[in-house]
């Protein structure tokens, strides 16, 4: 009954993040904004420390939807980056798959807005591709608890993998001798408990 | 390890609405009413966008479970109306089970009050017969949080897909260049969020 | 230790609706949104349904604000409409306490967002005036729970008593026979199971 | 700083039961069915161990509110029973008034639903005669929990006890030797952890 | 992908019910009392309803376990009725499961206390000897959410089928033809809200 | 409108535990048990730590309310323990009374199962004879949460001061350097996050 | 029955922030960690930005309790820094009253770690000297909800004013005339929701 | 359809206790501290009772993640220690691996801090390698529902078997005539509930 595990590799992965945008952000209600702006964030800071390759598109750019939360465009100027014209699963963007294909990694990664849409239908259509896909829900949002179960139980009964960021990083650094302050520095970033262990620390050893 | 996405087409579906009835509403304790009405309705209104064949069916209009919530019976003057004398599960009934192949489509659309019995039973006869079922968990209502997810489950280890009438209305439209005004009306109507970011939009484009 | 009771009367009371803006509506979280949405338009509709004079007004309309819920504006084409060019405290606003003094009324009916400052704040200033203060809680939205409890507090400390839109139709309504079909209406139409329950009645008594 | 413990006594104690009727019980939301059901046969069951004297009233009965709840019907055949013919707050019906102030009793036990009119109103005119009013909060139930505790702050601003139907039973028994098999024969039928230590005492006691 | 619908026929089905002891239902905590006693005596109605052969078992009966709740007892007093001396799976007891063999049954009804244990692992063994498990979620009670989620993702991997009481009752039935004074006393005994519907409907009818 | 703050002081303060019995435990449900018997316990260490006089009583100890919970026996075996025939309210029990006054104290911190019986009742009671009242509301317990919040509110109204354990012993304490070792061993004893932070600083600064 | 309305004076009021400690923080737990970093963080930029003197204190900084959180050390490098060297509550501390008292104010808003200690205590001290406190209870953590309602309940009734940060900002504020821009970018930096409208309507208005 | 049980067997199995540290105890939010204390402790105690071979291991001791918790250290003096220089996944570990596998036990006991990292690692990996993996939800933490409902997906998908530390305890014991004495003061040490049943058990029984 032994399975093979399928872990994340940072030689290996892409990150995919779809459809952060001003407007739609005000639709997530699952999770609590200020731990949920947090959590975009530290994937995006993630997926800068393992410089994996990161892909961002958003629907609708200019009505109601709103434009990509400013900070993840800053974070990467270089990105590719589709504003799809109209397609809502961004798998069916001609464009986007180019873009993700050109990567030549196997393994994606994904968050979005909202959960049950921007981020499940691009990922069934990966893993119909023969992707392996890693979902990280905690920086996907949407209106409700009833909304994210029943979009994990698709996701998860076609065999995405259901992933945090602190998971991803976790799992993707592999050993805390690659880079002690690196990752150190990126948890301690977002994970305020983390941060004060550090401060603490650091006060007590300065003493010596 | 790839695995086919089978999709909502609105070509192929049809929606299945059973027993929404006014009495039977007293029940549903696991979303809050205001919520729950207008996911109903929400569902309702999906299917005459996307012209899906729609079926309605109710159990003892005449008794205690009382009629059918007039709001459907009005959007749908022109559906297959079939008031069960007895069947608990709608696939039980002869007359429904003919509606349903009736319409030619192989992708079924469920949602009903309550879950664990007017949902999953119909859905698990269908699934048997080879349907694809999609169950509308949001339009969908029961005792509690124990018993939805008890039904959850079964449905899911049987195969229907979890969907939400969001999720369901994003699938079936597929870009938003087959109607925008359309679609943002439908979505207007039913997610006070994004309404108000089209208020907010109008408002400001009305302004250059 | 008897004490009186203040209770709401039809023909001394005033309502004001506060910033009900569709940008800042994105900040309520401690009431989910199809419920919210339902309780301002009760209140609206309450206070067209009793005639009571009513109050709208805005901070900072054509920012990120946003405009006045469409819906308002159109249930009150006629009521004094202030939008205020800076003050926080509608009360601070000259032109808005001239216009609430101007209904002549004692008793006023504040509803708005967010709680601890566009409902609050005109509370206190009103009951430091010798108004009497009713709070319509459930039309009132905030951040979280924190947010809302700590605003209860303050108000209900300096003697404003805290209502919900049901309960303050109740008490200016004081008797059915004044209006039996009116407040039913009025009940179905804000009201899910309320609703249901007329559904079910109705039927059965068409059947005699 | 001291302050006069103002305690129920069987003595100078009524029972006022306002609004159980069938079909505004589906209006109560914040008690879950079960448990609501419990308390309030209990609060029934207390009124008649403690001999008080108990009054019923209901609204509308022959319309969609629905007939009392024929266990209270049955518990107290000889009650005064004032079906009101309009009024909202039963102390507004005179005949209501009349039976309450027949008792002869100066303390108040009132439960009834839903709590912020039912129960509120009726509590506040009591205070403003003079009454000391015991609120049943468990047996009186609403929409949901921000309707409760706005009505709850209010009865409390105005003097009203907050008290559950478990304290009021050990309130008016005050010493367990006045009835020892009454009073847990009393919590036993209403309370199923009281029931289970009791059943394991006797198997225990029994096996001696 | 068609999937057999295994569901519940009342000609193959047998309960058990699994140390539902005085002592041992102080340790439940994920459902409310009031909620589980409901449940467990609704299993125990709907057995006798469908005269499905039911089998009693305990742990310890003499010991700080207590002794099985006298209504189950009384329910089912000719039913086979195991006290464990010690085995903590009844699957590992002989004489329990001759008693399930004797019955001739294929499919197996269990709730019990505590999930994780005393339903848990009799489900798992019968399964493994080729039983159909239908577990009575709601009539099964353990420590806390976390330990029953754990306990379901147990069973449902293994192939039980998660059902509650009112969902076993419906499939069991089937048609309300078959019976339906019946069935409509089972749900009015055990579901507040049905009980109140009927009520309702049967006023009104009476007033015809 | 300065209020002076009436502050617990170690030599004038006595506490009474009430009826925190091996059966009654069982009925507690509004805090979870491990934190629950972690809030006595420490309740109870505290009143040694401050060698606050202590008053034990207990309800029908040989019936099914059942023994003083050990722990608490062991703590003082010094103690008044008065073991009450019948009263309900401990302050209606001569001997209780005798007890308290013979202490010499003004300041009573109370707790007890339940909240608002067996702590409210006497609270009530020492509050109208002049003592000052702090409730340990985390060593109290009580069915849920309504009970509780409606037993704090008629304590509040009343004058008694609502804390916890924790806030009792800081303020009893007033200054760490009275007894550095001796209030971090007691809450390293109570509060797990407390001794992780003290296990963290002692194993760094055994490094230096 | 007017009340006056002692309202926020950016001219007459102090910020207290009281052992916020690296260690201490690790107790909070009735508030998310990233929203309680948040909110303390905003109570500081607040400070700031209003100009308000703000005094900060510790308790035992080397010990367990670990350093001030280092952001609030950057924030207020001016500002007096009272590292207590034993008392547990601020007020007994001379040095730190002599700092309240050199600053002139009358209004004192103080938050701290935790809410039933570190701002309860000083809190009750300085109302009895006459000072009026807003506690900004959202930037206040501790170790659960009861916790925390207890020591509100204790201000409440003692007479402070519970606010939020974002409360005190907008009555200290008074009219966004003052400063439009600096306020807005204020809000902005803490309320993901704000900001978000921000950008939108930013976009959109460059657009023109 | 039958399937294998596979149980737990005392003979079979061994325990892995992963990074249960001082430091890192501190992000676990998703089991309030009492309890989560108590379930290492009882998985502990477990390990010890059924004389399972048991192997810690931790991350950077030394750093901000602290030392192991003293109570498992002094539990299990002559376990397998395994201070991992770097490997986040406890797998990657040659030493960890090598000890799992000198047990020669092929059941492997899973439970760490934070789940979907220390836990969900080495699990897949053990998964892949052919050994059954039993995880002790209870005994393991992380930051919030999100990411332990994810990680137990991940992990069940794999074929973990998701246990409580009572479940593994009885399926471990099989029968309670293995060793009565033994197993009740396991579970009285660890159980609130049970202690209190045996300690009302022990009372009665002793008055015979």
């Amino acid at each position: 009954m032994s399975k093979p595990y399928k872990r994340l590799d940072k030689n290996d992965a892409a990150v995919l993040l779809v459809d952060h945008q001003a407007g739609l952000l005000s639709l997530v209600r699952d999770i609590e904004p200020d731990r949920f702006k947090n959590n975009v964030l530290a994937l995006g800071d993630l997926a800068r420390y393992f410089k994996l390759p990161t892909i961002l598109t958003t629907s609708f750019e200019n009505g109601p939807n709103g434009p990509l939360v400013p900070e993840l465009k800053q974070m990467f100027p270089e990105a590719p980056y589709i504003a799809r014209p109209g397609n809502i699963n961004a798998w069916d963007n001609e464009e986007f798959v180019a873009a993700v294909k050109a990567t030549g990694k196997k393994q994606l990664i994904i968050a979005g807005v909202v959960t049950e849409v921007c981020v499940t239908f691009p990922a069934l259509s990966a893993i119909e591709e023969g992707f392996d896909v890693f979902v990280v829900t905690d920086a996907s949002g949407t209106f409700n608890e009833v909304t994210r179960h029943a979009a994990w139980d698709r996701m998860s009964q076609a065999g995405a993998q259901l992933m945090t960021w602190f998971g991803a990083a976790c799992e993707l650094h592999r050993d805390w001798r690659n880079d002690i302050e690196g990752l150190a520095a990126l948890l301690s970033r977002h994970i305020p408990d983390y941060r004060n262990l550090i401060t603490s620390f650091d006060a007590l050893t300065a003493q010596k």
